[in-house]
């Protein structure tokens, strides 16, 4: 139900008992109290490892903590190593755990350490650990947010298509749009090119409107304000496809949950019987238990 | 229904007929003509003081207003400071109430007025009496808003799970994205650190987009076109969850209030069966006819 | 079913075939073809001086046409104001019609041109005229677009009270933001005084983000950040409420179309058939014809 | 069911097995193979020749590539001019293909390379090429997209009549709002004309807010303030509007796939009877069993 539900690596019966199924359970499998301390134990590292990053860049606390962030970062950078190394050393198939989409995130988690020995700056990237927390979640495989998200995404990958058809569009109207602008407008305003006109025109259509860049002549003027109210309508798309779909999700879920097979009536055959009815609604019959 | 039907001090039944009584029913009932006198009262003084802090600001009008203004303000906060003594005196678990929600926000609406003798300044805090208003509009409660506000609210209630899993999601964006900006962009354009970038993140996926932190290459600017078109399309997960939510709340209520009163069944007095229905769901009496 | 239904001074059967009641059909209803022709003229009439005023305050064209424009305007506003004496001249109850809320549009469409003998600049005013529009778009009955429209403002109409509480709720979240940025970063970053801070506040809550005013320190960006997050959950209300309000309007105007009285079964009282229904689909009974 | 399925000159039965009915089912018709390659071909085309355009925009590379960038261009323009010839020559209705949506952007295709002969510049106008993207895209009409945006458009075009209606109602308040800050903050701060100060109601009620026209009186952010929570409030028709429509579709397909074979009438054949129904609603015969 959810991305985490199938790990790439699992569904392997061929290992024995040993050291590597043991260290399997722990890292893979989040069942027991010692997995658990081990996942918490992980993000704990992940959010105090992103908030270094962030802090660091802050000038001000760069001057003073300098040598302590960098002594976390490489701490934690080694830990992580550790994790990446022993997690292909009990998945049963290394290969496959390397190039999963979590394998690649473990790795580009500790890679720009490394880099920045040789490329300074490089330890900018390690807020891409970010990514990784909604890994170490599935700890909270016991809420509820799990089976939230799964609805969430649910209709995210329902609306794929359509969300691809919306964006396609977007970007044919921001290639037209922004080549007009372009030509009316001219790098006098600003719309030095068609792709500086295009981010422009991206910025205009999705209403954000920084204002770095704006028409100044009369027809330009025009122009926008009909690329605005075209971008005005069409941004109900996203949201109308998003919506009509989480209706559905949670509409089957709703019927899912009140009409079980057994909900038919044995003598009529009518169905669609609520969840706390006893007799058939349409002839009278006694119905079998909920759930039989 | 509503945040304000179980008051967080009622329900206790051991107070005898007394002054405590009496004053209990006046501050925390709404039923009587007296209670609602006190209610409007209250209303009219929150609104006025709001309305004098929100004026002595402006710098023209604090200049020959100023001692009126400060005369009114001390004069309803030591109205307020009367009232939320006397709810403390009345209120069967006193402590329940002071750390009640509505406890908290009448503390905070007469503290800053006594902060302003130390801290000059803090009297602007006092438009924390703002979100008093909600409180007293119960005075309301005969009136159809009650009902309304509580479907907002519990539609709202129901989303909860699925808008902080939104925000969490932007948040993580936000801090990917920033970043990206900060070493694409630098410190020389305005992305002065990581935490400036995020903020300028946020501002951009949510299209509010002030325009004081600007891209000015290609690379930072492409990256902000896939930014916004990527926040374009996740506006809609908000929309659409409390959408759906919302459908599903007033469906609800049509179907509670459609369905008629012949509905009932005259055996076992059951009621909610479908238009359809000839026979009783739980008793398998056989229904009148729709509609008699 | 639209706004335009209930005539404020039809109704009344008490006016004789005469001249009034001849100039009462001519301006009131709209069957005739003569009447068509007025409401295609006043229609044009209504454009063109809506035209004109816009395009006199452009300086460059002004100065060419300003003789043409003025008397252009003068001869709509003497034509609209014999229209409105005739109107008042013909309504059974004049008074009713002058405070009705299209009376009150009439007057104010010529009332600006009066008032710039003694004001200058006043004529700018006129464009309140284009508010006319709608008011003479009844020669479109015939066309679909009144039914959309009934639609349309239906939904709005029982939307009124949840857009309401909406608007409330945004107006407590800017003063409390408001005055929170006006604390956190003083009049030397624009946040004068709390009522501009209140108009930053709301143009940041609904995304406008003009950028004329922006936080500059870190803490009045961490809280424009929650402040935008804020804003862009709740911008999901109007859009739920409307979009929740809508459905159910289509639906009931599907469900009215398509299951009309005769439908319900005179044998078994089954009902719900669908229109093309000729037998019951319980008990096999000829239906009536639909419509009977 | 999408907007390519009726070619505007196809159907005509009265082409002889000739040289023209091979180029009309290689140009018009996309089920053999060569067809498809010629397809592909052209999108390509397309693309490179609209890539082009764009990086021929900025300075830094036109200045390498120029003359390259011309000889594709002119490559491009001769290959479209030949396909355009050819689809004249062999449509059965040679005028009604040069008139139709798809003709006419085809011609716009080429028209500016000539153009740029006698007009320099003109050439940016070949990304109108881009607008040929979804013509060629019918060679994807094996995959699930096309289903898709048909669903997407059939959607759009039952909302037609109240976006019209709902750009009308923004149009109305554009003019008056624009207007009534042109009025009160004057050609000091921008508000120069109503044509101008309308472009900056349409960018403010749309949430763009650009920032290069801002208020500056009291009054005129307070007229501001007022605008923007109706554009955030009006905000809710388009998206409420598509997303009822868009269930609406999506409910009839559902309920148009979830008709069991079984429900089909074995007396007359009529389909589509719901699920608990027991006699066919057009000849009262007996139905099977659900699910038999």
């Amino acid at each position: 139900m959810t991305m985490h539900s199938h790990s790439p690596v699992s569904g392997s019966s061929s290992i024995k008992n040993g050291w590597r199924q043991r260290g399997f359970n722990l890292l893979y499998h989040h069942n027991t109290p010692t997995a658990r301390t081990i996942d918490l134990s992980l993000v704990c590292l992940i959010i105090i490892s992103v908030v270094v990053v962030i802090l660091d860049s802050v000038q001000s606390i760069h001057r003073t903590w300098a040598v302590s962030f960098r002594l976390i970062e490489w701490g934690i950078t080694i830990a992580f190593t550790i994790e990446y190394l022993m997690r292909l050393a009990v998945a049963p198939k290394p290969w496959r755990y390397a190039f999963s989409f979590w394998g690649i995130i473990d790795i580009a988690a500790v890679l720009p350490t490394y880099l920045s020995l040789f490329i300074p700056g490089a330890q900018s990237l390690l807020v891409v650990r970010a990514l990784r927390v909604p890994r170490v979640l599935r700890i909270l495989k016991m809420t509820r947010y799990v089976d939230e998200s799964g609805v969430l995404l649910q209709a995210l990958m329902r609306s794929r298509r359509k969300i691809a058809l919306f964006l396609f569009m977007v970007l044919t109207f921001a290639i037209v749009a922004g080549t007009l602008l372009y030509v009316v407008e001219g790098p006098k305003y600003g719309f030095i090119n068609i792709p500086t006109s295009m981010y422009w025109a991206v910025a205009t259509m999705a209403t954000v409107g920084f204002g770095d860049i704006v028409p100044h002549t009369m027809l330009g003027r025009l122009v926008t304000s009909a690329l605005i109210l075209i971008g005005y309508s069409i941004i109900a798309i996203p949201t109308g496809v998003y919506t009509a779909e989480l209706t559905r999700g949670m509409h089957q879920t709703d019927t899912k949950h009140s009409v079980p097979d057994s909900r038919i009536c044995q003598s009529c055959g009518h169905i669609g019987h609520p969840l706390d009815a006893r007799y058939c609604s349409q002839c009278g019959h006694k119905l079998g238990e909920t759930g039989n």
